[in-house]
């Protein structure tokens, strides 16, 4: 039996394991989950006859290696800053590998050693980075095959609540780690190619930078840039286009009720605040605003942004109860984005039968015969329930059919790599596909970037 | 003689010089002026007989041990980063040192071996930090000596342009670093305390949490929060005042004007632009507002800020001449806030004729006796022309009055220090007086923080 190592058993987890124990009789696998809780390992394999779960801890070399050493090939679902050991000791001892994480410095910096012993090191496998990728280089190749020159590539996702337990006024629930939502947006400025020209967009003004998506059957949708949109730029071979954006996707309305905990700084994450354990969240919210002898809190707050008494960003506010003079915070020398983290998560959280949504949507503008054309590609994924999530799905199904395909030597050319080959986005696409992860692409009128469609 | 070694020779050292060689005759002194440009340094001492002009490059150890040992006292006018080497060599030497900059780590950490010499190292000593910490706690030890409590304390300094010389819309003119006005309010939240509560403003708020100031003669400043007004809390004995807050002056209008770079993110100093050398003023601005077909690059930025047609702050864009297409950066691998500088410098460089203006103003609200009072304690200086300048004369003053006090063993205290100390602040403070450097004290109600007076 082939055997198959995956080494971390978080949350995101459970397709993987699911479709790989699933395969294991028909493609002769044994799954091999290490964890350093073996109990988390073996809640996820369960008592199928060819899953097993070890405990690992992977601070210990010397297990780390044996395990390693007994594998075929070996998926990392650890955070991304252990992906680097075992990375050494996959090509100590010849293992190919896959991750669903960004290619960090490190890891890059592997791939001639990679190349050399010609492994197969898959990176960005997951939905974003991953899906992503496939499904717009699949289009892209397409379009080239046909002739066709690339003068707009934009490109967004949304991890987001399903229509059907969207019960609160942001639209919004955590779906996926919610200090990396409370954090989105800084480390500095947004930077993007508009009709050629470099744009820039500060913190304090990228939710208020934000354009409309529609997506049939879901209705409108908004976006924020992503910091680098030009990341992918020559990866994907469009160092000629005119456009490149990428973004998060939000329902309506999130970005601008969000931007009220930015402009006040209540997401910055840089100092600890005094006394914070004893603060009550009317207090935190207080903290950001001036002082007064006689106003309260609710109206210093509005004054500050501005706040008519009609706007609905103040039903969101009062929704998430944040003016309560009662509940602590009880966090000890927190910032403030660890502080509005713990009040979002009173409301943010899936409840055990919510459904979460994982939403794409790709545009490539081009032209192809001396015509200029555009193809919309849209994907929608919703969740089972609060473990079965969209999120989960659309990680963990890409990370497991490539990881078979590469132990299958499907897929063989060897690198430290992103799934932008047709070898490897072809087949797995086609797969995704049977598990309803599936793109509708439609043509539209080319406009350039044009968000008003003027 | 005895021997005053000033080591660098830059723009602020003239009155310093000056003041020391007028004294030099009386006081038996030989004032020796170090500089890696002997030009610099011979310009300042002109051909006074007890003045002397030599080269040194403090990166030549050596030679800088040598003048060091050689001297009597040793006055460090670099750049902050500088006086490190100098103070270890002061030590080695048993030199006594004077510098106007605030006290690094590094220095702190040499107080044991300084005092354990008896050598006296004051620093902090020009004008902010210098003339505030001096003529704060004169005050605020007169109040104690009556047996009265601090409720509050803020303090604030300005360097502005003189009103004779104030012909632009801003108000506003470089008369000191200019990088360090374009990067003011960075590097994390602003911190103080309001009425017994810590209160936070993040970077893209400071210029719109601004306050009035009324100044005798000179009229209506506005002031906005430096990054940490608690800085001092305990240095100042202040360890129960219920508000405690520290600022910067300008102009009223300056700061909701500046706002606009800020809110378009250009005075990030964290990255580079591509194609800076060649692009225009207008093409920089038009870097962080949206693309468009159609629209102008003025309507989109007033559209992006939400600018009347008539508001006063479009014409102070407008005096910059910063839509200009034609005039180009010019800079290489330029950040946002270095092509900010470079505008602005166009328009905001002193001409030679121009004079300066240091405004400060403290506030001391206190209990004495059941009562509450409130002292106000302002001081404006007017600079004499672009060479001397309010700034020079208070950074430099202070620093040579200080200087030739421990030389004359009139203060003797030892230790890594600040000037709090009554053998230091009340001798100085009594001798700038007869240079013009004169505080006003007015008492005034005490209304607790309460910038509306309501």
């Amino acid at each position: 039996m082939r055997k198959i190592l995956i080494i971390g058993a978080g949350k995101s987890t459970s397709y993987l394991i699911k479709y790989l124990l699933d395969k294991s009789e028909e493609e002769d696998l044994h799954i091999i989950v290490g964890d350093r809780s073996i109990s988390h390992a073996r809640k996820l394999v369960g008592d199928h006859e060819n899953g097993q779960a070890i405990m690992l801890d992977i601070s210990d070399k010397s297990s780390r290696a044996q395990a390693i050493k007994n594998a075929d090939i070996v998926v990392s679902m650890l955070p991304p800053k252990y992906h680097i050991e075992i990375a050494k000791d996959c090509i100590t001892y010849n293992k190919n590998m896959t991750t669903a994480s960004y290619i960090s410095k490190e890891m890059e910096d592997l791939d001639k050693s990679v190349r050399t012993k010609g492994l197969v090191f898959m990176n960005e496998i997951g939905v974003d980075p991953g899906i992503d990728h496939m499904s717009a280089i699949k289009v892209i190749d397409r379009i080239r095959e046909q002739g066709g020159k690339i003068l707009l590539f934009e490109s967004f996702t949304g991890g987001l609540i399903a229509p059907e337990s969207d019960n609160n006024l942001w639209n919004y629930k955590f779906t996926w780690n919610p200090r990396n939502i409370v954090l989105a947006g800084q480390g500095g400025a947004a930077k993007f190619l508009q009709e050629g020209t470099y744009k820039y967009i500060p913190y304090n003004r990228v939710f208020r930078r934000t354009e409309f998506l529609e997506v049939d059957d879901y209705g409108r949708f908004e976006v924020y840039a992503n910091r680098d949109s030009l990341k992918y730029q020559s990866a994907y071979g469009l160092n000629d286009a005119k456009t490149l954006y990428r973004g998060t996707m939000r329902r309506v309305g999130f970005s601008r009720a969000w931007n009220m905990f930015v402009q006040l700084g209540m997401t910055d994450d840089e100092y600890t605040m005094d006394d914070s354990e004893n603060m009550s969240y009317r207090d935190f919210v207080n903290a950001f605003l001036p002082y007064s002898p006689t106003d309260s809190v609710e109206l210093k707050f509005r004054h500050a942004l501005k706040i008519d008494q009609d706007d609905i960003i103040w039903d969101k506010l009062e929704e998430l109860d944040i003016f309560n003079p009662i509940k602590k915070v009880g966090l000890i020398k927190a910032t403030p984005a660890e502080i509005l983290q713990k009040i979002l998560m009173d409301k943010w959280t899936l409840n055990s039968d919510d459904k979460d949504m994982i939403v794409m949507y790709h545009k490539f503008g081009y032209e192809l015969n001396g015509e200029k054309k555009q193809i919309d590609s849209t994907m929608v994924v919703i969740g089972e329930d609060e473990t079965y999530t969209a999120m989960s799905k659309t990680v963990g199904l890409p990370l497991a059919i490539v990881t078979l395909a590469i132990l299958n030597e499907e897929i063989t050319t060897p690198g430290v790599q992103i799934p932008l080959k047709k070898e490897v986005y072809e087949p797995t696409l086609k797969a995704l596909e049977s598990y309803g992860i599936v793109f509708k692409e439609k043509e539209v009128p080319y406009l350039g970037y044009n968000p008003l469609n003027i």
